[in-house]
């Protein structure tokens, strides 16, 4: 067999590179081929494009539900906040002074040339919110009196600014949409229990809606949200093998009560500090989909949360075929959108767009609609549709009677999202080690391949001494964190440190992370 | 009789002072007795409460229906503004240099003393976006190549910062939330029926939702949108007969395109500029429903926007009765809850906090809450409930058997709405006037009372010539502007202007304004 026949044999992409070749760049790539974002001609802003702003609107309106479900409440804080209050608390605003946005002027005037130039500067300068503990800290101390007005359970969607400088779309942008809950309570008991209880809700989210399996556990010291007493979180798998931290859960001890002054008289009588809690997940969720479920043909949009479900495409070889097919396809879409998906009615689109039909469905497949129906002059005759699922290959498609489809979509979907899931869940299984040994460990993440740094071994279970100064070396030597402490930790045995030897009460997760 | 009894009959008011003493002082006390918001450590930023976000996700949601429906999809763009972007349009950066918050600087250091200050200096300062019209543009410049790429029409959801010397909660505050639609069209006219058709959706929105009678029209040019060819607006006169513009829909024509580089080719091959609108509504609609349904007892909450619409109170004289008044009550709420209102189900709260009875009724009656619902042991015991409508007095309460009210619940709510509507209507009526003289107009709107500023005529129908120095006059003299010229103006037919009795093609709506 020649070699060039072989070559042509390989299946065509939607996108270049494709991800054996150069992951960073393909997820670059599909953000742009789905029209998820954009960079913008601010430094480190994106603009996020509607295809990828109604998934986000799907996230937040799934999330928003787990939480009034949970007994929260919506509301909103300044965006500003003045640098007093983030010097409040010491080990806090060391986090967040180094790349924080900076208000300090409050208009613009013309100098001598005419270029506009900041004027009237402020008393004291205004940070671009990073995280509203502080601003929100203080308000609470305000509504807070006595044990009867614990808890305070609320939940803020909001935008923050984190000045970063290498920055990429979804995953680290200095301007990010998020949601941060802050909750104040009357002990330190419930305040760590609903540290728990947002952190497996995050949990039940990833896995249900995102398709996107998680590790929960414990970070560590090192790896801490700056002032907070634990931190808990969700990480993932990504299809690099590297670690995704997804979302956040904060036990704050009453180390922000007492920055704030969150004080309340106790049912004795006693006047004590309140225990606080905050979590939070942001547009970040988008990046970890896209790294869970994207292929080299582009986005796969998990059925729970796509912003839309099917993509109706008419095929018509001769314009007078049109009105017929259209008006064909019109009524399965109307037929569909009587469908309900999960309490919500089916988002259907029919794509009447003028355009090459190779181009249009293609412009589906890199969108990751779930299902694509094509719809000829044959299909319409025989009452039919041609089925395209997007987790399935392009030759997998096929012909379907019409009401046989529609009855099943929805259990279609559910296939879908299910298959989606235990795909991940075997990526993260296939590259998850147990190693005991450090030229072991060592040779696992470090790439065969000097060319493709990015190609490593995944997620190594292995034990620490609990040391700082181990997972240092760790991290200084192979550029490798502690993703997190499981909270069943000693189910895995005791063992020896993977770097010094000393006891361990049991494995930790290891791996390279976004 | 006594004087001392006569007052002693007056009725008692939650809210002090009452409209009639001190109009403005009585609104800061309905927006802190409702818990909607609260003035903020950062000045004029507000915090809004959960009770008053609620309401607004609810504007939210009601809106953005309205915005798919007339096929327009969200999407997000950056918070910052370049100030060059800004400058690109002259008028419009006259209109917003003056009064916007400066990004200067993207860390904090601390100086000698281990004091923080800014540290980082940008090359570029940013602007918090104050509206984007220019952010967005940069990028519709991109997307946009040919005519097939056209309309664009997308809206998003936003916070933005003006800095306002003098803020009032809602009504003008430094950082608001809003909506902007930015779209961009092939032709003038299509642009103008998109201008015309989002005005219409306020209108209707006001009025069907927040049951906010309003006029429309357009702008005069001393009042237009920096940088619009034409701003349309909707208008509704507050209790104290001021009028609040509460939503402003703009016709750019190309200024915009043209400063931002939005062009295409056309349908005939030439290279031309698109045509562009914007147009917007923010949490100041929120104050517009305070002013216009609230009473002296606090919030009245329009049913279809109500964050919630019944309130449940157990009446427990005796402890031991507590267990089975509060398990009807449950059931109360439960069935309530099956309840559809407008294709949501109804929120009803079961109030248990352990608190007078009265202090509790109160609570609700202040935060507007449409229906309350009173639950003691011989309610129980006769399967009934004791019912409160906030839009009458609460000596208009009665007794009703339970399932009758659950049957009537929503039509109860739907003559709620109305009768709101119909109050807001007849203040409205009853305080627009026709005046052709200037002593009459000067009259109008010079208030009896010196001490109460506030009080004067309404809404003035009377002639203008079309002379920006009558129009100024009339605002120097009396700080009265033209709110609107109405669509139908030349219905009213012709006459002499007010002021300088120059030909007129009709009349237009003069008012104080907030």
């Amino acid at each position: 067999m020649k070699r060039e026949s072989s070559v042509a044999k390989q299946e065509k992409t939607a996108i270049t590179p494709v991800r054996a070749e150069n992951y960073p760049e393909w997820y670059q790539q599909v953000v742009k081929a789905a029209e998820l974002a954009e960079t913008s001609p601010v430094r480190g802003c994106m603009v996020i494009r509607p295809w990828g702003y109604t998934l986000w609107e799907n996230i937040r309106e799934g999330l928003d539900a787990m939480f009034k479900a949970t007994g929260h409440v919506n509301a909103y804080f300044p965006l500003f906040i003045p640098v007093s209050f983030l010097e409040k608390e010491a080990e806090h605003v060391d986090g967040f002074a180094k790349e924080c946005a900076v208000v300090t002027h409050h208009r613009l005037e013309a100098d001598d040339d005419g270029k506009l130039v900041p004027a009237g500067a402020l008393e004291e300068p205004l940070v671009v919110r990073p995280t509203s503990e502080t601003i929100i800290g203080a308000t609470y101390a305000k509504w807070v009196q006595s044990y009867r007005d614990l808890p305070i359970l609320i939940n803020q969607w909001a935008n923050v600014v984190r000045w970063e400088m290498r920055t990429r779309l979804f995953l680290r942008t200095a301007e990010f949409l998020w949601q941060e809950g802050h909750t104040a309570h009357e002990t330190k008991e419930e305040a760590w229990d609903e540290t728990m209880k947002m952190l497996e809700v995050y949990k039940t989210f990833a896995e249900t809606y995102m398709a996107m399996p998680v590790l929960t556990g414990e970070k560590t010291a090192a790896e801490r949200f700056p002032g907070a007493t634990n931190t808990l979180c969700i990480e993932a798998m990504m299809q690099d093998r590297k670690a995704l931290q997804a979302g956040t859960s904060h036990f704050l001890g009453q180390s922000f009560a007492k920055a704030s002054g969150i004080q309340f008289q106790s049912r004795d009588g006693s006047l004590e500090h309140a225990w606080t809690t905050s979590w939070g997940v942001s547009t970040r969720l988008i990046g970890g989909m896209i790294m869970t479920h994207a292929d080299d043909n582009g986005m796969v949009m998990p059925p729970r949360l796509a912003p839309s479900h099917v993509a109706i495409l008419p095929i018509c070889r001769k314009p007078e075929d049109e009105p017929a097919i259209f008006e064909y396809c019109n009524a399965i879409a109307e037929q569909l959108r009587t469908v309900t998906y999960h309490g919500r009615a089916l988002n259907v689109v029919v794509d009447k767009r003028e355009m090459n039909a190779g181009e249009k469905s293609w412009s589906w497949i890199k969108k990751g609609i779930p299902i694509t129906l094509e719809v000829g002059p044959r299909d319409m005759a025989s009452d039919s549709v041609f089925v395209y699922r997007r987790d399935t290959t392009r030759k997998d498609r096929y012909g379907q009677d019409k009401d046989a489809f529609v009855e099943s979509v929805a259990a279609v979907l559910d296939e879908i999202q299910a298959s989606l899931l235990a795909r991940a869940i075997k990526l993260r299984e296939d590259n998850t080690c147990t190693i005991d040994e450090w030229d072991a460990f060592c040779g696992f993440f470090t790439p065969e391949n000097k060319d493709r740094p990015e190609v490593h071994g995944g997620f190594a279970m292995s034990h620490w001494c609990d040391d700082p100064a181990c997972e240092k070396k760790i991290n200084d030597t192979l550029s490798v964190t502690i993703r997190c402490i499981p909270f069943d930790r000693t189910d895995s045995g005791k063992g020896a440190c993977v770097v010094c030897g000393g006891p361990s009460s049991g494995r930790v997760v290891f791996a390279k992370s976004y």
